[in-house]
C-alpha cells in the first residue's frame, strides 16, 4: 500500500540563504536590531523563498467552513444556521475576512467542508461538502476515517490552488459554529490537559455556558482513544479543522509559509505539528486570541505571535491584520540599502 | 499681541457620530467584541473623520531631521555625520521609513531643521534648517525661543502641507545623532523623574555608555529651568522634536489624526500635549519601542500602543508598521455587512 500524500518529506528552508540573509541584515542602513523582530522575520522569509528579494505581496487566503454535531450539546452562542448564512456573506464580500481580503489584494475563497445543509451556487465558494456536518463527538467519533481523508484532501487542494498560483504566503480560515469546543476537545487530547483550560466564551458563552461546554469536552475525553494525531483528529475534529491540518502540511512540503490565524486554526496547526514536527518552522502565527486557550496552546508550541488586539473572530481575519507585518519585514530586508550602499558611516 | 498659533482650538471628534459607529459596530456580521481593539479603532476613526465610511487609505509621513549639540557629551553610538548621511539614505529611497513609505503608496518628505552642515539638494528633501544643529543644551539652552517658534512652524507647516493634499493619517517621524537624549532629558524635566529611568542605549550604547548618558542628562537637568512645556522644549529639545510637536499640534487643530511612531516622537507628544491637552484624542501610538524609557512614557500617557515587535529605529519606522492595522481597522467598519444586510442570525 501506498504511504498517504502527507507523509511526504517536509524541508526545511535554505540554511545557506539563511546565513546569508543574516549577514545581509547586519549591513543594512540601521543600528543592528533596531528593526526587532522584523529582522528575523525578513531572513526567515529570504530563506523560506530562497532569495533575498523575499516578498509576501502575493496573499492567498482560503476559509473553511464545516458545521459540527456537537452543537447539539448547547455550547454555542449562536445557532448553526449561522455557519451557512456566514458562507453567504462572505460571497457577497461583507464579513471581516472578506473586507480584509479586499484591502490587501488578497486571494480569497471559500470552500464548503460540510456545512448541515447543502448550500445553492454561490460566487467564490467551492463545493467540497465531506458531510452534512460532523456527528455529535460525546457520542462517536466525529467523522469516519474516509471522512477526515477526504478533508485533509480539500485543504492539500487549497495548497496546491496557493502555490500554483504564485501565492507568497497562505492564510487559512475558518467558520463553523460549534469549532471552539473541537478545537478544545483536540488540545485538550493531544496536550494531556483538562477541558476546563481550554474550554472559553467563543462566539459569546457565559460562566455557565463555559462550565457546560468544558463539561461536554470531558465527556468526550472521558471515551478511550487513540493519541495518534489522526485518530484524534477523526475522533474530536471538524472538517473544517481537517482541512487546515491538510492545508499546513501541504502548504510545509510546497514550501509555501503559512500564517496560522488563532484559536482554531492553531489547534489544526498543532494536529499537523505533532503529524509532523518538520512543518513548524512553516508557520508564523499571526496574533494572540482573546479566546483564553489560545495563550496556552501557543504556549504549547512555543509560538510567538505577531499582535495582540483582543481579536476572537476567526476567518482567518487576524492573520489577514497581522501580514501587513510580513509583508514589510520582507520588503525592509529586500530594499534597504546597505550602509555602503549608501555612504553611510557604522557605529 | 496676537496669540501664537499653536493656541488655536482643538475640538474633539463628533460625539454624534462616536455614538452611532458604537451602534454600528455593534450591527456588524460578528459576535460583539469579537474584532478586539479593531472595533474602537474604528469607531474613532469614524468620529474623527465624522463618516461611517472612514478609510485610512491615504497616509502622509514627514521626517524631520537634525542635529544635537549634545552629541559633544559622547553620549551617541554612531557619530554625527551619521544625520545628514541618512537624509540622503531618505532621498535616495534606501532607509527603512523610504521601503515603507514606498509599499504602503505613503507620501514621504523630509524636512531638514537642522542638520550641523547645509546639505546640497536632494529629491523629497526640504530645507527648512532652524541652525546648525542646537546647542549643547549641558551647557546652555539647546536653542533660542525664536529657533524653537521657527521649527515648530516647520512641523505645523508639514501638517498642513498633509491635511491639504487629503491625508487621513498623520506620521511623524526623526532622525538625528543624539536625539534619544534630548527626548529622554525633556520627558525627565516634564514627568519629574530621574535620567537614569529614561535614558537607554539609543542607538546602541552599552552598560558604561548608559550610565554615561543618564549623568550628561542629570547635569543639565540640575540647571534652573521653566516647567512650561515650551521653555522645557527650548532648553533641552532638538529642532526635529520642537517641529514634531508643531506638527502634533497643528494635526489636532486640522482634525488629522496622528499614528505617534516612538521614544522621541512620543517625547513630543508628551511636550505637546502638556501645552494642550485636548490634543490627546487625536493621537494614536502605534508601538512599545525596545528603548526601555519608552514604555515609561507611553504609561505617563495612558498610550495603548498597537504593536510590541521589539523596534527602536525612529524614522516613523514603526508607525509605518502599524498603520496597515488602522486602516483594517476603518475599512471593517466601513465595509462589514450589518446582520440585517447579510441576512445572518444573532445569538
Amino acid at each position: 500500500m501506498s504511504q498517504p500524500w502527507y507523509d511526504a518529506a517536509i524541508t526545511p528552508p535554505d540554511a545557506t540563504i539563511l546565513t546569508a540573509a543574516r549577514a545581509r541584515q547586519a549591513q543594512l542602513t540601521k543600528p543592528s536590531g533596531s528593526l526587532g523582530r522584523l529582522e528575523e522575520l525578513g531572513v526567515t522569509l529570504a530563506a523560506m523563498q530562497g532569495t533575498q528579494q523575499p516578498s509576501v505581496d502575493k496573499i492567498w487566503i482560503t476559509v473553511f467552513a464545516g458545521d459540527h454535531g456537537v452543537v447539539a450539546e448547547g455550547i454555542s452562542a449562536f445557532p448553526q444556521v449561522v455557519t451557512a448564512e456566514m458562507v453567504r456573506n462572505f460571497a457577497r464580500g461583507g464579513a471581516a475576512i472578506s473586507v480584509l481580503a479586499r484591502i490587501w489584494n488578497a486571494r480569497l475563497e471559500v470552500i464548503n467542508v460540510g456545512t448541515v445543509q447543502p448550500l445553492e451556487e454561490l460566487a467564490g465558494v467551492l463545493d467540497a461538502r465531506v458531510g452534512p456536518g460532523t456527528a455529535n463527538f460525546v457520542q462517536q467519533p466525529a467523522m469516519t476515517s474516509a471522512q477526515r481523508d477526504e478533508a485533509l484532501e480539500a485543504g492539500r487542494a487549497a495548497a496546491e490552488r496557493a502555490a500554483i498560483n504564485g501565492a507568497q504566503i497562505f492564510i487559512g480560515g475558518e467558520m463553523g459554529i460549534g469549532n471552539t469546543s473541537s478545537a478544545a476537545a483536540l488540545a485538550c487530547a493531544l496536550l494531556g490537559l483538562p477541558a476546563a483550560q481550554l474550554a472559553g466564551p467563543g462566539t459569546g458563552l457565559d460562566a455557565v455556558g463555559i462550565s457546560r461546554k468544558a463539561r461536554v469536552i470531558e465527556q468526550a475525553l472521558a471515551r478511550p482513544r487513540s493519541h495518534q494525531p489522526l485518530d484524534v483528529l477523526q475522533q474530536l475534529g471538524g472538517f473544517e479543522i481537517a482541512a487546515l491540518v491538510g492545508a499546513y502540511l501541504r502548504c510545509g512540503q510546497l514550501s509555501l509559509p503559512v500564517l496560522v490565524d488563532g484559536f482554531i486554526t492553531t489547534a489544526a496547526a498543532l494536529v499537523a505539528i505533532r503529524l509532523r514536527p518538520e512543518l513548524s518552522v512553516w508557520l508564523f502565527y499571526a496574533h494572540c486570541s482573546a479566546e483564553p486557550g489560545h495563550r496556552r496552546l501557543l504556549e504549547a508550541l512555543a509560538a510567538q505571535p505577531l499582535l495582540e488586539l483582543g481579536m476572537r473572530l476567526g476567518e482567518g481575519s487576524g492573520a489577514a491584520v497581522a501580514v501587513p507585518i510580513l509583508r514589510a519585514a520582507a520588503a525592509l530586508h529586500a530594499g534597504m540599502a546597505t550602509f555602503a550602499e549608501a555612504g553611510v558611516s557604522q557605529a
